[in-house]
């Protein structure tokens, strides 16, 4: 993330991200078990991961949509550290020897080599498993926390993230065809950030237009962080932008698909898009706009 | 099981136990998706390990103990299946080479033999993220519904099955001793076991006295089942009683700490204290009765 600069603009936007980032650090922090806890074996691997930094996107988004509704982002706050969970246990679970063998995540030891492979999977597991607890805490009425809980776990698991992961493992042998990269893109990583923002909108009580509007608003941001990720690696010589050194398996992405430039204009789109979909939505809804655009024109 | 018999009982246990896995596994088959669902590789996986055979004890547990507190088990059914759904991800885990490294589970080939370690991590990842869809499917108040799902991810997390298996992981390294042996075998086995019980009882709207009672049952019949499994093992000449082919790491058992005789005994008194803790319950809590005799006596 760029450094926080003092800005006369009303809405700084990197700010904003910056303090938010800290805001779901210390959640997560309150609802993890310290280092001590036992298992300490379990209980480290996963702090590990979960504390290896990262934008935190994901539960900012969902607090982000919370506020877009009238919600205030500290009843959401659960579900926000839920949905970063899920994220971080679908890392530990990709870099694994049998799947991605990434040996680093975020400039450091992947979990797998810093713990070992047994406690790294258990580590994944552990932290899934939390992120349904987590949920379940959240403070708005039981019936749009179950609906909540069904929805990300749609968004997670064999309809959703999960598939998506199988279906990439696969591509190797699919090869690289536009409907393959969509199912891919859409399920492994945009299926997740569409989920967490329609959480905090759900849980802070959304109308049926506003939720509508912004599952459009989800999906397309959604699409456009995984091409513009795609976009960064392809500028990094095959080191991703969370700092993995080494690919053992050939990806398929939107560049090596369509080219960079058709990739950035695709990427540029989905950001209008996005933008687009709140056009109804008040002021409360300037975090969105500006992470819309933040996603297509980060640098990591 | 033991085969059904024709008996002049007013109630067969066999006949009980029969029927009810058979309605579990009808319901299991109405909630996962069908062979051809995309990714097939993913659904091939995990309904390959889901519908291997099994007691289905869990599920019905959680369904006898919604009407032993007057509920039926057609409003908990989401809930049963969704305990078993988390059994059946722990074994595919479980089995995979960096843990237990087993190469056959019900007598053919485990599921990373099947369809590869990366397919094997991904099924368990889906069906442990289905189980919490499934849970958030109960006919139940939501309130309840919610209560649910917070124990129950305590039970399978690092609090519960996932921080068993990590100290059963490391059981090698600190050598056999009771207090290692009870936490793992009450974390890994009966933490679920008991959830199940009260999952049920919850849902089915248990009084605070009845679930308290439901409890104590839950937590022996648990570590009971773990005991009796322990001592089966002993008897099959290292071979498990779910159809392993072979063992590559030590594990700590009650035979192995106390010998075969203490360890029945200690199963026995188990299942005395989970009958004595239905005394206040009617007829109703019969099957719970029986399956806590069941438990102890079975021959697989």
């Amino acid at each position: 993330m760029r450094p926080v600069t003092k800005t006369d603009s009303p809405f700084s936007l990197s700010a904003y991200l910056a303090r938010r980032k800290k805001i779901v650090e210390e959640a997560l922090e309150e609802y993890l078990p310290g280092e001590d806890m036992f298992p300490q074996e379990i209980v480290r691997a996963f702090r590990y991961s979960v504390f290896a930094g990262g934008k935190r996107l994901r539960p900012i988004l969902c607090m982000a949509a919370a506020e877009a509704v009238g919600g205030t982002s500290d009843a959401v706050m659960p579900a926000a550290c839920a949905v970063e969970l899920l994220h971080t246990y679908s890392l530990i679970h990709d870099d694994l020897p049998a799947m991605d063998d990434d040996d680093f995540r975020r400039g450091r030891p992947s979990c797998h080599r810093a713990f070992g492979e047994a406690v790294a999977i258990l580590a994944g597991d552990a932290l899934l498993t939390e992120s349904f607890r987590l949920m379940a805490e959240a403070a708005a009425p039981s019936g749009r926390v179950v609906r909540v809980i069904r929805e990300v776990a749609d968004a997670a698991g064999w309809r959703g993230m999960v598939g998506g992961q199988v279906v990439d493992l696969d591509c190797g042998k699919t090869g690289m065809n536009p409907d393959t990269l969509h199912y891919i893109h859409t399920h492994k990583t945009a299926a997740l950030i569409a989920a967490s923002v329609r959480a905090g909108a759900i849980l802070a009580g959304a109308r049926t237009r506003e939720l509508s509007m912004l599952t459009v608003y989800g999906n397309a941001v959604g699409l456009a962080f995984q091409i513009a990720d795609d976009i960064l690696d392809a500028g990094t010589d095959q080191r991703t932008s969370t700092g993995d050194t080494q690919e053992s398996r050939k990806r398929i992405t939107y560049p090596g698909l369509y080219g960079i430039a058709s990739s950035k204009a695709q990427a540029e789109k989905l950001a209008g898009e996005a933008a687009g979909a709140l056009k109804s939505f008040d002021t409360k809804a300037e975090p969105l706009r500006m992470i819309a655009r933040f996603i297509v024109e980060r640098e990591d």
